[in-house]
C-alpha cells in the first residue's frame, strides 16, 4: 500500500457575523456551485482550526462530556472538534445560492468566522436521512428531527 | 489570516471482501471507539485515494452525470469523489463494535476494499435527519428514506 499524503485546501470561509451566516467560496471554485440552488439543505465539510494543534489531534477520550452520558466517552462517539483528523460536518438550511459572487446564504452554522471551509455537498435523504434511528440511552431525548433543534435545550445536555 | 497545513492521516481502511464490510481502527486510535456501540448508524469519512490526482482535484464541473439532470452540474451539487478535497461522507448502519480488535461492521459502504479512513462520527437525528427536505426536479423522486435506498434502482439515474 502507498503511503499518501493527504492534504486539503479550503475552498473558502465560514461568515458568521451579526447574526448572519454565509459561505463564501473562492473565486476559482465558483463554477462548481452550478445546481446546488436547488437544494434545501447541504453538507458543509470545515477544518476545525482552532483545534488544530499536535495535542488536540493525539486525543482519543474525554472526560464525562454530556451530562447524563459516561464518565469516559472516546472521540469517534463524539462529534467533538478535538479529534485526530479535525473535520466538522454541519447539514445546514440553505437559504440562497449566488453563484456569481460564491455566497451560499444559510439559516446558520455551527462555526466560527473565518472558519476554512474543504467541501460544500447536497443533502440527499436518501443516503443520510435515516428512519429507524438507535441511539444510546444517555441522548436517545434529544431531538428526532433536525429542525427541531434550534428550540432544544442544549445547554443542560453539556458539562462544560 | 495565518497560511494553514491542513494534513490528514489515516486513521484506518475499509474492508470490502466477499459481501463484508468492515472498517479496521489502526491501534493507537481504538480507544477512541469507547462509546460508539451504542448508535444505530455512523457517519464515516474517507478519503478517495482513486480521485487524489491533481487532474481530478481541478474539476469544477460535470457533464451530465444524472439521467435526469442538467447537462453540466457543479461539483459542490453533487457527491462525486472527483473534487477538490477528495472527501467522502457515507452515513453506515453499524452491525457492531468490537473496541479490542478496532473493528466495526457494517451492513454496507460505497467505498473500495483499503480506501483510508479519516474519521468516524456518531449518527444524530438533531443534527442530520431532515423532516422538510428540498430537492431539484431531477432528483425529486429518489427514495425519502437511507433505508429505501438498497432496493431503487440506481443504474436508471446515472448515464455513466
Amino acid at each position: 500500500m502507498k503511503l499518501q499524503e493527504m492534504t486539503l485546501k479550503p475552498i473558502g470561509r465560514v461568515r458568521a457575523e451579526k447574526g448572519m451566516f454565509t459561505i463564501e467560496i473562492e473565486e476559482q471554485y465558483r463554477p462548481a456551485l452550478a445546481g446546488l440552488d436547488g437544494f434545501g439543505h447541504i453538507d458543509v465539510l470545515w477544518w476545525a482550526d482552532r483545534s488544530d494543534t499536535p495535542e488536540q489531534r493525539n486525543i482519543t477520550t474525554c472526560r464525562k462530556p454530556y451530562t447524563h452520558g459516561p464518565d469516559t466517552i472516546g472521540i469517534f462517539a463524539t462529534r467533538s472538534p478535538q479529534r485526530p483528523n479535525p473535520i466538522a460536518v454541519t447539514t445546514a438550511d440553505v437559504i440562497s445560492v449566488d453563484q456569481d459572487h460564491g455566497i451560499i446564504r444559510l439559516s446558520y452554522i455551527d462555526a466560527e468566522n473565518g472558519t476554512p471551509v474543504i467541501d460544500i455537498k447536497p443533502y440527499h435523504p436518501s443516503g443520510e436521512r435515516v428512519r429507524d434511528v438507535v441511539l444510546p440511552p444517555w441522548c436517545s431525548h434529544w431531538p428526532r428531527w433536525y429542525e427541531d433543534s434550534a428550540s432544544f435545550d442544549w445547554d443542560r445536555e453539556f458539562t462544560g
